[in-house]
């Protein structure tokens, strides 16, 4: 985990991930939506690509010249449970308001949750789980 | 999720995180296993317990003094899903050696994971889901 945390870096990084899930692809749309500077959107972006979260691919619209498109990799997409994980937390804890985003399933518009589960079908709770330390773990390197 | 970082402020504070859901409860334990300085620990120990994630506990050993343990409330508990989720991530992409630490099940053993589910028990891909934005959004509020 300490690992995870050395990618996803800082609050700006993981803001310009979420805005890439909406589907954001552009520079300036990132530095707007986010509301980060375009320094900082831009050191970002430069970081995310290195770690291989996102991918740069070259587009042209008519009379245009070549632009950048930011794209989620494999590796970035899967990040998106962390970030569900931490609106549902935030929703429940900091928005008293009501959760400022919904997620939903498309084939059948249910809400949808992030939850913790075995691979016997049980829904676990935080109280329910043992942790074991598996081969790969050193101090402060999970 | 921006006021959720805003809580969850650096991966020190994350670090601390996990071991209090390891079972750590003293400040020297916090310090040691997570390899963080005394005076940083102590700094985050109380960010914590602001923030409402960690209570204060007074306990004192026969013939000690009176110390602080550092308990997990609801609110903390409940972030235990972002910490999973981070996990895996970083097992699946940075841990080459295998998982460092094994999430399992105490009722069965069954390995645990997390899933993105609806409610009507359908497991949900990142490609199935659908962003709404809610009655609470605001920029970057998220």
């Amino acid at each position: 985990m300490a690992r995870a945390l050395d990618v996803v870096r800082s609050k700006s990084a993981l803001l310009i991930l979420r805005e890439a899930f909406y589907g954001t692809t552009r520079f300036d749309d990132f530095a707007q939506r986010t509301g980060i500077s375009e320094p900082v959107t831009a050191a970002r972006l430069a970081e995310l690509v290195e770690d291989g979260l996102l991918a740069k691919q070259p587009y042209r619209e008519p009379g245009q010249r070549t632009r950048l498109a930011y794209l989620l990799t494999d590796k970035g997409a899967e990040l998106f449970p962390v970030l569900v994980a931490l609106m549902e937390w935030g929703d429940r804890w900091l928005a008293p308001d009501g959760a400022p985003v919904v997620l939903t399933h498309r084939d059948c518009g249910e809400p949808v949750h992030i939850e913790l589960r075995c691979a016997a079908g049980h829904e676990a709770s935080v109280e329910e789980l043992d942790l074991t330390v598996g081969p790969g773990r050193q101090a402060s390197s999970a």
